[in-house]
Order: structure tokens, then C-alpha cells, then sequence
């Protein structure tokens, strides 16, 4: 017997999924977008992930489908349950992180520590949102944002004047996300796996430092998170996972207010950036606990391997030339440093590639994995 | 610019280069043996390593060719040096992986502990040794043994008579190696990397435990090494890489005799078996290394993560069904244990795959990883 996963999307995300795979020995099979992808070495198919012919012909050869990002239309994902294809997760489950609005409806259900939000569908109801909260608030489109696109600061209900007319447009109609804007300390993150048949394992809560809406670095475990605050971030993401059905990796993005209160930022049912940390620092690495979730096999341990773990992101790369010229000094001057590349060109902002380093004094590890990550960048 | 390793061979070992591959961000292929092999993901050719012109026409897509083992001939090395192939390791280093009396010669050269040996051409010649040793001596041909194949134990010189005929059928003629029967308390392995440009990274020296010639655990390091025996060994390893112009990975297999002294066993030029455990066990893993140092790419550290590892291989499999039949049980009673499958169909005494286990308690950790390994094979 081989157990075959296959992942929609050839992302960095399916590309990190090979590694594991291929130690475990799982057969991994992905569904590119395009060819020389991330992921490429394992791309059995490239195709179109809204075309459920396309995706249902890729699913027939795998035992479960699993995904690297969560765009394939919910339609798509129900028509390929009714034919009898193990999902995971599941759309049940997707349209949460899929619409941002439907989450925040499903988490007040659930009772999660949420900010202040609402569904607004004109100027007038935005303008209320604002004088509600202080005059500033986050507008959100549902659908369709990451690493920041689709996410917007306003003081003025006129500021979200386009939203509100590309709405009007979409024959699906619809509504715009208002959030109040969280007075917090910093930013947080919660990974939960969940099997199918149940199990949950639980990791470390971290800190993620954003920039510019972009994941900058993660630090494994929060420093000073405390007992108490572990346990509630733990506690969220479990019950998140639970209340929503998630099945494999669960992110939750958390705000630690100035109140000392964790409130739920965003959620990602897959691997996630804030997660990568575990590659090099858990014994089970997110990658690997991914594979067995879906696969619905019994979970890894999550411990860490060492007091410290950083994560720092490759963000852009150099200018000219790729990042293996940069190779020999990285590798030179950091040689306890564990390069993660994607395979992808350069290019502003954008992540092409990681660097983490473990041990047990957090500010030697932090400057271990900052210095080696910034030969990659052009000063 | 993408760096792209050629692997000549298609077992585990190709295989396992090809994770840390994926995640550094090089590419690799795989010229392997036929289809359906261990490294089939990244075999780009199947065909006939001892073909000059396959292995030419393979190694034209590639920055550097090395190696999933040691039988590519002399000459197909030759040639693909002399057209400006990089091959590493190179066949002058190769040689003495190839043919354990160059292997002797060369390290009585070198002036490296070893046991008493001699080339024997004849039965005569093999009962000079028996009579001076004691009656009794080990006969190796000096080619193609592996596992303990070629390897035989006597007490008369007519228990050779079959290779001496075999010898005297072979155009190549030439003469078996007899080596004392050394009165070790256990077995050790010192690895060491190499790059050509010059540098040389040691790992801990480890305890090795064969059965039936075959390698069945590792512990790392070695229990009750000590310090001046650590820096013997690494020392020997180190002398040797230099003096044989080993490129890439160098398993130097160790006798520790009852009188505390190290002998030199035997030599691999590649990862190793007995640095597996170095995969979940130390900052940087064996085949990590060894794409590192074959791309002449500065070496990583090669320190423990934590105080003890211990690999146990999966010997055989079994009997009925797959490997991965068993995950549910060993993942659900060793959360902690990193599984590792090589895509192989059980068969007895076959190399299928091996567990590593780390932590603080070697008892445990050994505990861990033969428990855990023990779930793969029948009572």
C-alpha cells in the first residue's frame, strides 16, 4: 500500500510538503497553477483549480486532497466531496477562512475573544462602524486578501468608496468586513493540527512580527507569553479547530491587546508562515504534521528541540542575480543556520525563501537567523 | 542561477539527499537504475551507470555528479573527468572505496591504525597468515562487497578456495584481502565532510551495532567515548579525508579493541547508514552535508541538537502488506519518533527504512526508536 496526498497549488506551502513526504514515504502529488512552480518536482498535473473537471481528474489518483492556499471555490470543493473525495479540510470548514465575514459570524457563535466587527454594505454603515469606535476602524474585503491586500485603514467612511462600488458590481452583491482597530502590544500566532477522526495536537504559541502587512519573522515559543496566556492561546485554537471542523494545520493569527486580552485576528487552514519555525524547530514540523492530519494518522509530538526558535523571512531577495550567489557567505558566516529557498525569482515583497535558527539563548538565535537572512537582501 | 546535483543511483541514499535538496533551494536529479526506485521523484534517466555515455549524457544537466554508491567504474569516472565533469567524490578518492587493498595500502601509507592485513594470491598465502594470527582471519574481496557480502570469516585456508578459483577466472586476476580477526569491544563511526576547495567538518563519533554484517542501530554519540578517544577518531577521519582526497561525505567504520586502541574497518564515501541519525539529530544532517560539499558550498554545524540520538533501521519489513500499514500503530505510540520510509518493498534482511529518536535519556531515546522501529517487523 502507498498513501498518496495530493496538494492543489504548487505554492511554497505544497513545496515544503515534499520534504516530509518523501522521509515519511508518502507519495505526494501536486496540482500546479503553472509550470516551474515551487513545488514542481512533485507536479503530477498543471491545471486550472476552479475547474472541477481539472481538479476531479487530479483527485482520482490520490487518496486525499489537501490544499497549499485556500482559493478553490467553494462549488469546486462540494462537487468533489458529493463524487467521494476525501478533503481536507473540508469546504465546510474552507468557507470560514474563506470569508472573513462568515468567520466572524461563526466565531461569536463560538464565543472567541473577537474585536469589535461588523457587516456593512454602504457608506452610511461604515460611517456608523466609525463614529462608533473613535472615528478610525480596519475595512476588510471578505474575500480574496492576504499579506495585507484587501485590508485597509480608514478614518472616513469615503475611503472605502471603491469597495463599496466594485460591491455593487458583483452580481454575488455583499458586504464589506469593519473591524475596530486593536490597541495591541503585539502579534501573536496559534497552530493547531486536527485529524479527522478527531485528535488535536497543539504547538507552542508564538510571536509574529509583521511589516508592512507581511510576515517579517516569527519568535518560538512568545517570549514572556506566560502560563495563563499559553493556555488561552491554546485553548482558541483548539476550540476554533473543533467549532469550525478544521482538518490538518490550523493558524490562528491573535492580537495580544495592551489589556493583556488575545483576540482573533485572522485564520489559515493549511501550513503557515507563522508555523515554519517548526520545520527546524519542533520535533514535528507543521509540513509533516500536515501530511499526517489529512492523511488521518495519529499526530507528532509538538515540542520544541531547543529553549529557542527563530523564523526570519527572505523578503524580496537580492536585486540581481538568485539567491544561490548568496549561498557561500550565508552558509560561511552562519553555519548553524538552516536556509529554507522556494524556488521563485526574486522580486520586491514578495517571500522567496527562510532562515531559522535554534539553541538556547533567544538573542543569539535571533541574530543568527536576522544576520544570515539579510545576506539574501541588497542593503 | 539554480545549482543542480546529479545523483548516479536511485536507492535510499539519493533519496534522502533529496528532502534537504528541496529545502535549501537546490535542484537535484537522479540517473537511476530502473524505473520505480527509491529517489523515483527526482529521476530525471534511468540507465546503466557503467555506461560512459548514459552517465555523460546525464551529467551534462548537472553542476556536479556524485554518488548514491561507489560501483560507477573506474574508468566511466575517468572519462567524465577528463570531459570536465566535477565528479565528487573523484575517482583517485573513489579507488579506495572501490578496492580495499588500495584502501590498506593507502592507509598503511598514511600511517592509520589498522589491522594486520596482507593481499593473498593463494592458498598458501592464506595460510601463512592463518598460522601467524592465531589459526583463524577475516578474507574480504576486495571489490564489491557490501553488508557483509565478500566478507568471510576463516579457520583454514580452503574455506577461500572458491574466490581463489573465481580470482584465477578473472581477466583482472588479483588477490583477496586477509585481515586479522580483531578482538574489538564494539564498533564505532567517525563521519566526516569535505569540501574540494579544502574544508573539513567532523561529526561526533558514534556506536554502531551490527547483526548478521549488517548495521541495525546507532547510537550518538558514543556512549563512555571520552575526549582523547573522540579526538582520535575524529583525527582519523579527518587524516583520512585529506590523505584519500575524500569529497563529500566520509563514514570511516571503527574497531574499538578490548585495549582501548582504534582500528580502521572500513570505508564509505558517501552518507552513510551510521549517520543517519544526523538527519533529526544534528543542526546540519548527513546528506544536507554532503550537497553542500560536493557543491564546494561552505559546510554547516554539525553539532547534536540534543544529548543523545539513536537510528534503529528497519530491517526486512513485514512479512504481509506495506511499511505504511504500520504508521497508525507507531505513530500513535511514539508521537516522538521520526519515521523513515524509503519506498522499498519489504524483503528479509532488506534496508526498508530506520526511526531516529532524540532526547536527554539515552535509555529512553534508544527505547523510543527500537520500539517504535520494532512495530514495522513480525514477532
Amino acid at each position: 500500500m502507498v498513501l498518496r496526498v495530493g496538494v492543489v497549488g504548487g505554492g511554497q506551502l505544497a513545496r515544503m510538503m515534499i520534504a516530509p513526504a518523501v522521509e515519511l514515504g508518502v507519495e505526494i502529488r501536486v496540482l500546479a497553477e503553472a509550470e516551474g512552480m515551487s513545488a514542481a518536482l512533485a507536479a503530477t498535473a498543471v491545471g486550472d483549480y476552479r475547474d472541477v473537471e481539472t481538479v476531479r481528474a487530479f483527485a482520482r489518483e490520490v487518496d486525499v486532497l489537501t490544499f497549499d492556499h485556500e482559493h478553490v471555490p467553494h462549488d469546486v470543493l462540494t462537487a468533489l466531496v458529493d463524487a467521494g473525495v476525501a478533503v481536507h479540510p473540508g469546504p465546510d470548514a474552507l468557507r470560514f477562512a474563506q470569508d472573513k465575514l462568515h468567520m466572524r459570524a461563526r466565531l461569536a457563535e463560538l464565543g472567541m475573544p473577537q474585536p469589535d466587527w461588523a457587516a456593512v454594505s454602504d457608506r452610511a454603515g461604515l460611517q456608523d462602524f466609525l463614529d462608533a469606535h473613535g472615528g478610525r476602524a480596519v475595512v476588510k474585503t471578505p474575500r480574496g486578501g492576504y499579506d495585507g491586500k484587501g485590508v485597509r485603514v480608514v478614518s472616513a467612511a469615503t475611503e472605502a468608496d471603491d469597495w463599496f462600488t466594485a460591491l455593487a458590481e458583483d452580481a454575488r452583491g455583499g458586504e464589506l468586513l469593519v473591524e475596530e482597530l486593536v490597541d495591541f502590544s503585539r502579534e501573536l500566532a496559534q497552530q493547531v493540527a486536527r485529524r479527522p477522526s478527531g485528535d488535536v495536537a497543539v504547538y507552542p504559541v508564538v510571536e509574529t512580527i509583521q511589516r508592512g502587512g507581511v510576515c517579517a519573522e516569527v519568535l518560538a515559543p512568545a517570549p514572556h507569553a506566560g502560563e495563563r496566556m499559553s493556555q488561552v492561546a491554546a485553548r482558541v485554537g483548539v476550540d476554533i479547530a473543533e467549532g469550525l471542523g478544521v482538518t490538518g494545520m490550523l493558524a490562528v493569527e491573535l492580537f495580544e491587546t495592551t489589556d493583556d486580552r488575545i483576540l482573533v485576528n485572522e485564520l489559515a487552514m493549511r501550513p503557515h508562515n507563522s508555523g515554519h519555525w517548526s520545520q527546524d524547530g519542533a520535533v514535528t514540523g507543521q509540513f509533516e504534521q500536515h501530511l499526517r492530519a489529512v492523511l488521518d494518522l495519529p499526530l507528532g509530538a509538538t515540542d520544541p528541540i531547543a529553549p529557542w526558535s527563530v523564523m526570519v523571512n527572505i523578503l524580496g531577495g537580492p536585486r540581481e542575480g538568485g539567491l544561490v550567489e548568496r549561498f557561500p557567505a550565508v552558509m560561511r558566516e552562519h553555519p548553524t543556520a538552516k536556509v529554507h529557498t522556494y524556488g521563485k525569482d526574486p522580486r520586491p515583497g514578495r517571500k522567496v525563501g527562510h532562515v531559522t535558527a535554534i539553541g538556547a539563548d533567544l538573542d543569539d538565535v535571533a541574530y543568527q537567523a536576522r544576520a544570515a537572512a539579510s545576506h539574501f537582501l541588497d542593503d
